[in-house]
């Protein structure tokens, strides 16, 4: 199956939030043709559903600190509420979409992330990808939709970095597939001037990443994204795309395209 | 694959509810011989994360009526924490679980209930079953594991009882495999003498079925989940059997063996 491009796409936040902008999306989706991954990231509602429980959310560095009533919530919000949400809607597009965490069928294995100078406390590093089975499934003409909770195949469930899960996918389907890893955010792609939302760097490569890393137009929040990406194509991933929403249409012609 | 017995087996609140009960009970399914299949009911938990979310549970005829807002809470507790905790205890045991919802895959189909007398909201009454894929994933030696969550194809969730659940994914089924329905419950099996935990009544065809509810040995709660065996039975199922929580275990001799 190396002649055909399986494509992995992760939405976030951005999309997830805004109930319209999410059907719109998935209706996109939908009709991107070929074999394809959905993954997607949590969005507020694991926040809404932690304050209701009288929960308070911890954050260090912008990742989420997860002790055992965290794990619960977002659990229930990531695996159950917006997974399933999502797949309902995908059914009515007529994409035949499945649910998975990584604990299913042991899709992907994890373990809890080594504390060194912070505890993030439940957070999941990824081991492992059961490429196999997710193969069985694109087979059957199954689309794989991944919310980002893992387990270390000892009982205990993980959150996961979202971004992480879909490179991690896309690298361990890279074995059956070409693989094409599309990364939906708010911007319509790396930009040269951060003021103005229309100048996308169309094409970065690794020489060109590291004078953006220089220069600072690279930074911030864009630094572990941008990193996670170029350890994708380092590790067999054929293209990244950054963007926004409309990164599945076929009539979309501006955003990123990362390269080696 | 008509000669070999795919066991489907549904577990309850009495199981679910009781953490040690639960994990004792995953590692005797896991140790399970040949192909089966779990599906599992709901709890309190449900009600515990409804309240803490200032929803109040409605009950109609010992049935939950489900609003917007609940079949929310239902899609996080039972699709979300219940069905992945049980996948990765299930994994831990070294079982290939994989935790579905009827959306998933479109694996079961349903419609929201049609209002006559009382409306249950956005419960859902099982239409079809998509054995296919369901066969693909246990020839390849997976798991599959139901939540009491299905949808209608556009776009809407629905709240379905576990045990209709349970016998439509065994009459389903029973078109690829012999099929054996186990539902685990809090006794030991059907009871002549409700006092008596051990007055167990060891086989009971459709004729002794119809004798006990004339006699009223059969009544309120097991009414309507005999009639459900009895369905199952007329429609492919080919044996069912009811007991506690060592069903499953092939130690047991004490339980319920429903026949035509």
């Amino acid at each position: 199956m190396k002649n055909q491009i399986l494509k992995i796409v992760k939405i976030g936040g951005n999309v997830i939030n805004n109930e319209d902008a999410l059907r719109s999306f998935l209706k996109d989706f939908a009709a991107l043709e070929g074999p394809k991954i959905l993954v997607h990231g949590g969005g507020r509602k694991a926040s809404e559903v932690s304050a209701a429980m009288g929960l308070e959310p911890k954050m260090i560095n912008g990742r989420r600190v997860t002790d055992e009533a965290t794990v619960e919530v977002v659990t229930m919000v990531y695996a159950g509420l917006l997974n399933k949400k999502i797949i309902a809607n995908l059914q009515s597009f007529g994409c035949n979409a499945m649910g998975l965490s990584g604990a299913d069928a042991n899709c992907i294995l994890a373990h809890k992330r080594i504390v060194k100078d912070i505890d993030y406390g439940f957070a999941g590093d990824v081991d492992a990808i059961n490429s196999e089975i997710i193969g069985v499934l694109i087979k059957n003409n199954v689309t794989p939709v991944f919310c980002a909770i893992t387990h270390d195949k000892n009982g205990q469930l993980l959150n996961t970095n979202a971004d992480t899960i879909a490179s991690e996918v896309a690298i361990g389907m890279s074995n059956l597939y070409k693989t094409e890893l599309n990364f939906v955010f708010e911007l319509k792609g790396v930009l040269e001037d951060i003021e103005d939302k229309n100048s996308v760097i169309e094409q970065i490569n690794s020489e060109k990443y590291e004078q953006l890393v220089v220069k600072g137009v690279i930074a911030d929040g864009m630094l572990p994204k941008m990193h996670n990406c170029f350890n994708s194509l380092e590790k067999g991933v054929d293209k990244v795309k950054i963007g926004d929403a409309s990164l599945v249409k076929s009539s979309t012609k501006l955003y990123t395209t990362l390269s080696l």
